[in-house]
């Protein structure tokens, strides 16, 4: 790992000039705190703010809050967050609140003490009193995947409104015209990104929006064969449907299974976030891979950065990936 | 839910006894004490451990000790302990040391200062320093699945032994001689009363245990492709594969799919716990599956009953069951 030293050498500044710059002492001219901070990302450089945190008696505990830890998207954000927070000496704990905003705001309540040095949030929370409890939090804060509306605090997330938009395209492109949505809650701006791209594939194709094929508010297994079992009942149903997300996608196959539909043949199914086991379902999952390990890890650097006093980090934005398999065929 | 005075009505003694009785207070006579432990066990009853800590500035937060979060046996487990925690008012975190014994160490460390209520714990450390550093947790301790080495709490698990005989026999009826196992580390003792009921079914059957396909000491999917590689190299290669874990499961099959060999026409595959997905797979994958989300449950409780004073709780056996699906059959 990239020392104090490597970064002051690429800079062409002093130790201390570092150390200044990157905890954003007005001492230090803007650009030279840009330069250090280019510099002590490109060295992938972390003070050692465990070692701080340590000798002045603070904890070296970062939270993850996750609104379902059954979710393995979430899981594997746990993992990447654990991993990089190990490198520097700091732990993790994970919290769920089983999709519950009470839950969610009770757990806030209760770890408001000084146990965490910083969280990292994924929330169902998103009203005014929520946000203000998520505020409230002492040390850092950084969000994954969602931002609550009118929260202010760096945010890690995949470009969910364009690669959406690309795959939504591929469908069109064979030939397919009624395209479903089974969609999350509509203040869930993940889902809104999503649906956002959806719409935006159909207006490149020239093709309106069936309202009645949109399906809101739907999250889990459970959902997700609610919503299809719907769309299935639907005459002409559609020939192709996108889950906003992994789970929704389990229950829609089930549901798709159980009325001795074909897929690609009868319905095409697309999912937002892969699972392991999709490629070995019957058919293989067209999916959406969202780099789920690698966002764990930027939320664990950006906190430890914000614990090293740096200031002002830019939302950070991961490519997610269509991977091509066998769930999407054009329409009979 | 029950309250005190259902606990007393049922034991027939007054409400001040049975607080006395579940603190396990000598002043209590054992008849009576055992009398008032049904009565609360058939109730299902908990005092209000949360009221109590809350009014005594005590934490009402419990956490959960995993080896793997992408486990979703581990995230059901978190599921079942946080929804039995949230019914009495408390709250769960959950730390996931990614299979690595140090960081485990450290992670307890970190939370040797009361930040917690009450542990359960599912660990991978097997050594006494470690054994150790968990009896020197405050407050109550539970474990899940598996027991360390020599160290004394009640442990909630399944009939791994049992469920596993019954499995494995039904292999040899339909003309299986060749099985193999792909098992974890010999250190973990749910690894050890799977090979146990492995090995008792064999001898059940008349039949000698080929020790080459045993493999030892596999984790993951990672642990689970590889054995399977080495076991598929065999000549003559096993006709039957059984995989102590989900995980372990995962890479086989990968193995399989990728070797070109059909399931189970080539050779059967068999699970220990199940996965959402695996109805779904090609073919559906037969599994034991195990009650994690009640694990989880009967976790949270028997740390609610010792917050609550009771002390010389039992280790509770859940039932494990098997799910037939498709991917036994018998040997060509």
């Amino acid at each position: 790992m990239a020392g104090i030293r490597d970064v002051a050498r690429l800079a062409g500044v002093s130790t201390a000039t570092v150390t200044r710059a990157l905890r954003d002492e007005p001492s230090v001219a803007p650009k030279t705190k840009e330069r250090v901070r280019a510099a002590a990302l490109r060295l992938d450089y972390v003070p050692s703010a465990a070692a701080r945190a340590l000798s002045q008696g603070h904890s070296t505990l970062l939270g993850l809050f996750v609104p379902d830890i059954v979710n393995p998207f979430y899981a594997e954000v746990a993992q990447g967050m654990e991993d990089r927070a190990a490198e520097a000496r700091f732990h993790c704990v994970i919290a769920s609140s089983h999709l519950n905003r009470e839950r969610e705001r009770q757990l806030l309540t209760s770890l408001q003490d000084g146990t965490l040095a910083g969280l990292a949030a994924t929330t169902v929370g998103t009203d005014e009193a929520f946000t203000q409890a998520l505020s409230a939090m002492p040390g850092p804060l950084v969000l994954v995947d969602r931002r609550p509306r009118g929260l202010k605090a760096p945010l890690v997330r995949t470009d969910n409104r364009k690669v959406t938009r690309e795959a939504i395209r591929g469908l069109f492109e064979m030939g397919h015209t009624r395209i479903a949505m089974i969609s999350g809650p509509q203040d869930f701006d993940t889902a809104c990104q999503r649906l956002s791209g959806f719409r935006m594939a159909h207006r490149d194709a020239g093709v309106r929006v069936t309202e009645q094929l949109v399906r809101h508010g739907h999250l889990g297994e459970t959902g997700g064969h609610q919503a299809m079992t719907e769309l299935l009942a639907m005459d002409p149903r559609p020939t192709a449907v996108f889950c906003f997300n992994n789970l929704v996608t389990v229950g829609a196959l089930k549901a798709i299974r159980e009325a001795g539909l074909a897929i690609p043949a009868d319905i095409s199914l697309l999912a937002f976030d892969d699972m392991s086991l999709f490629p070995l379902v019957d058919p293989p999952i067209t999916a959406i891979a969202q780099p789920a390990y690698e966002m764990g890890r930027a939320a664990a650097e950006i906190l430890l950065r914000q614990l090293a006093g740096e200031t002002g980090i830019d939302d950070r934005v991961l490519p997610a990936t269509l991977i091509p398999r066998a769930s999407l065929g054009p329409p009979r």
